[in-house]
């Protein structure tokens, strides 16, 4: 089924050999897909106007060896990214690369930085493997955009916590303290072995539904925070268990199961929109498991390390930012215009 | 069952979430898991001395927040590392980092440059998330070790081909022409859509067979390489379509192609123990797929992504170098004191 990531890809393999890949990791499929090989027919210019302008794309992928119609380029790929995350993945500023794109599409590349210009100009975010382009599309097209770079993390295990904060420091995300008042809010949920500090590490929950709700409830209200990354490991034999400890027949325990594990996820979907800040959700377990696809369909991005997810809200801050300068830099030209 | 990873990590959750993280992608294990937490029992160092002398482990893969023996981590460490491979992802360099480590485990990191001179003089390799250090120690705990950075890739598909050859050029890879006398070797083999520079696309093979046995082979053959990345981008449901054309009966073409893909990979693995250079695959398809299972369970590591693989190949050629460097100052120290 159709998704939200519309891609323009000067390679096949992008797009062809894609389907499964974000269907396997995310549950996602592309809404369009352009294949423009050596772009005889059309180019990426002419992808982007359509892709800016279709209702089920959300955010558009490119994968680009060279840029033929550069200035005209900009100016599209400006107007779209107003409205429309643009992500690039550009191989081919490396000597290496440059070579590999000349036998591939034939197109000569250009060096790194001139790219990072025009990438810049056009608001257009750049990543730096097929990956990262993929989960940068993920984020930004599932979560609101984040007002600026401070970010809480929520985990229950240190070390991913850990990796998540040195992550988020190296993508240039802050991780601001927690206020007097979450403080005292969050103390009733958490058992003493937890720290406060931000990551907030639960170590585990007096009570395991408080991390799908009552905590991220209180950690999102918190104004110091622009978002929050949470550390998913949540395993549904755990909850199955605890029901046949109840006394639950075995054979009403799977779907009993089933529905808790989606009312947790719900809850987690549920707070985003409400608080309409991003929660992005890192595991390192794949949508076999339940959590993770529970999430993942119910519109929370679930990334599969901490450090994807940090760069991933990273992504979400540079591309909030730029837009804005953008914005900003035409409505002071139009202000200028008129007072002529 | 156990495999050839030796860990020792201080933090918990990466050895105990981690069985299932590298059993779904790469179809290993650890050989020993050690949690250290803070420290209070054992230590970095004394793990480090057992999984150098631990028969099972081949390459060690160590998750560090603060190192407290310096000197003597530096000595051990120096010593294991001449045999074999030890990986380490260190958080705490940055200043995020080092606060999300003070309340974990209560160490007080260091600065990452720091940390960067100690590996260095201890031949240990760093990476840069947990899941880049179990690519590397997946890459160099399954391979020969590469005689220097010369690469050749092997691809069908040209986007997957030229963001590896881009990845190569920023992992200090370079990737030789092929001689003379390979392009005539080769030249049977290739359609003529082929490119055969480096990247060696062949668009197609005229047999698909030769994909895994005589085109690699003559590419290993090279003289100017050290060392090859393949792309792998085989369907098992090509291969029983194709039997199925050829009047296999229904019941048999399920059999025969597990045959069929199991002789390929089989094929693949053989050529690394001939030639005695490292083979390096990439998917973007998972261990779902029978070709990327086949291969992996017959000792060709295949990762990923390109970029992934690319990683792992320089971390290859890191690791040879140091140790040679390492070997060599020992050399002529002993030299200098027998001279005496």
């Amino acid at each position: 089924k159709p998704s939200f990531i519309g891609m323009a890809s000067q390679s096949g393999s992008f797009i062809t050999q894609m389907f499964s890949y974000l269907n396997q990791r995310f549950g996602k499929s592309f809404s369009t897909g352009f294949s423009l090989g050596n772009e005889a027919d059309i180019d990426l210019v002419d992808c982007i106007e359509y892709l800016g302008a279709c209702p089920n794309t959300r955010v558009i992928a490119l994968y680009i060896e060279s840029i033929r119609r550069g200035q005209r380029f900009i100016e599209i790929a400006r107007n779209v990214s107003k409205h429309k995350p643009i992500i690039a993945f550009y191989v081919g500023g490396s000597e290496t690369g440059k070579r590999a794109c000349l036998s591939h599409t034939g197109s000569l590349a250009g060096p790194d930085r001139l790219y990072d210009g025009v990438f810049r100009q056009s608001g257009i975010i750049r990543a730096q493997s097929i990956e990262e382009m993929f989960d940068f599309c993920y984020a930004l097209g599932s979560s609101p955009l984040p007002k600026g770079n401070r970010v809480i993390i929520q985990t229950h295990s240190g070390g991913p916590g850990a990796a998540a904060a040195d992550a988020c420091g190296r993508s240039g995300l802050e991780l601001p303290a927690l206020s007097p008042e979450t403080l005292e809010k969050i103390a009733p949920y958490v058992p003493h072995t937890a720290s406060v500090n931000n990551p907030v590490d639960l170590t585990f929950t007096k009570n395991p539904l408080d991390f799908f709700h009552r905590i991220p409830e209180i950690l999102l209200e918190e104004k110091a925070s622009d978002g929050m990354l949470i550390y998913f490991l949540a395993s549904e034999r755990m909850v199955r268990q605890a029901l046949t400890g109840m006394g639950v027949p075995e054979d009403a325990v799977l779907d009993q199961a089933a529905q808790i594990v989606g009312a947790q996820c719900q809850s987690v979907a549920s707070l985003m929109e409400t608080f309409k800040k991003p929660i992005l959700g890192f595991s390192f377990m794949t949508r076999d498991n339940h959590f993770v696809a529970g999430l993942q369909d119910r519109g929370i991005p679930v990334l599969p390390s901490p450090e994807r997810a940090a760069r991933a809200f990273g992504a979400m801050v540079r591309y909030t930012k730029l837009r804005e300068k953008i914005l900003q830099s035409e409505k002071e030209s139009a202000g200028h215009f008129s007072a002529e």
